[in-house]
């Protein structure tokens, strides 16, 4: 037997993010748009999109800055606001991952 | 925001159980039957009886046994093997809870 753990945040009972849309977030900032983010996690542009924006609203705040143009030719970036979301969330998760094995070994195999 | 976390277990990929499911195991111990346990949580005995041979049979161990008449009219009670697995997931699953409500605490309002 494997144990597995789901992390999610929500606000009012709604999903914020749990690591799904995280991934997306952060392919979003590796590819520079929210189109190739989306292709690359093989979601439709369309649901990206609106799952953006409903998180906004949810939120607030800004997740994503659209730089136009430039000698990079502009992209898609993290606001700080979300970048810290992002760091935050990843470390909870990863660390009750790394809780949770550790107390199956002890509470399931001793 | 609300920090929520989701723990089960499989084998081989597959579901053994979250919560949901033994809290299934829970309510027929109570009520001393699989038709009134599921009934108890909404759940079709049809369904509850599908679950439970699936997971007996993946665990390749019973989880349940029927005792027959008797002056208090029998029932159906725990395996002291579901008993132990049930007592040592609870205890997980709680343990999880509190480890991550402490850290949510700490990583995001520090």
């Amino acid at each position: 037997m494997k144990v597995r753990v789901k992390v999610w945040l929500e606000e009012d009972g709604q999903l914020i993010f749990g690591k799904g849309k995280l991934d997306l977030l952060s392919a979003i900032v590796q590819t520079g748009s929210i189109s190739q983010g989306a292709k690359k996690l093989k979601m439709s542009y369309r649901r990206a999109w609106s799952y953006l924006c409903a998180i906004e609203k949810r939120l607030g705040q800004p997740l994503l800055i659209r730089k136009k143009g430039g000698s990079d030719g502009g992209g898609t970036v993290l606001t700080p606001y979300a970048k810290e979301l992002l760091e935050k969330f990843y470390r909870l998760d990863k660390e009750t991952y790394q809780f949770i094995q550790s107390q199956y070994s002890k509470i399931f195999k001793m």
